[in-house]
């Protein structure tokens, strides 16, 4: 009887581990098919009497918009560390991700990002964005 | 009896989805950890008189290292659809991801970069090259 009851615990076992692992691999690839990403990349540079204060205050500011702006699927950023010398000037990269034009579209006039370029714009010497359907 | 059993399965079931479900968090967790990345963000403007072709050949062309170089974690690129007009002429965007900087290094003297960048620099414009440790 109790080897009977260890027989049925492990298939169990087996059926269900089998089963998780099959649903999670289908999850995934439904993730990898779904997820075309809309790239905002965002380049900052500063003015020269901008303190480091100031400049991670911005950063911060920034930061907190995907917490405001429920559109933002994801959010990353980093200051240039380039050894070719072509960043223009710029020292901060900053990519938004976006999952439909739309989102993107809700996030430029919302209130919050809004606020954040008043904060911007008094230590802002030069930005340039692209945004891009990603393609692989 | 059955009743028990019923009991054990079931019980068997939870204890198992658990079991699994706890495994997977620590899984993402490590992998979120490890996987600090640096990006390296180029985007180009071309030509005026640079024609449809020789722009679809350097896309080609650009999206061919990947296999070429063994160093590129990942690799995206799409063309500017920002509403904002602050891309500076700029209309295509490289996303390249690395996983060290002796990465991004071998990278950038590799034979077929460097071959790339002979083939791109006849009907380049302008360039602007960010690389950054992304932040979250």
């Amino acid at each position: 009887m109790l080897r009977l009851k260890t027989g049925y615990y492990v298939l169990t076992l087996v059926l269900v581990a089998g089963f998780v692992a099959n649903l999670h691999a289908a999850e995934k690839d439904q993730t990898a098919k779904e997820q075309k990403l809309l790239r905002h990349v965002v380049m900052f540079s500063f003015n020269d009497d901008a303190t480091e204060d100031q400049i991670t205050e911005i950063v911060k500011a920034f930061g907190e918009l995907p917490k405001q702006i429920k559109t933002i699927h994801a959010y990353e950023w980093g200051t240039n560390n380039s050894p070719e010398g072509l960043n223009k000037t710029h020292t901060h990269c900053f990519l938004v991700t976006f999952k439909s034009e739309k989102d993107r579209d809700e996030y430029l006039p919302h209130p919050a990002h809004k606020e954040f370029v008043i904060k911007l714009k008094p230590i802002l010497k030069d930005v340039t964005v692209i945004d891009y359907w990603a393609s692989h």
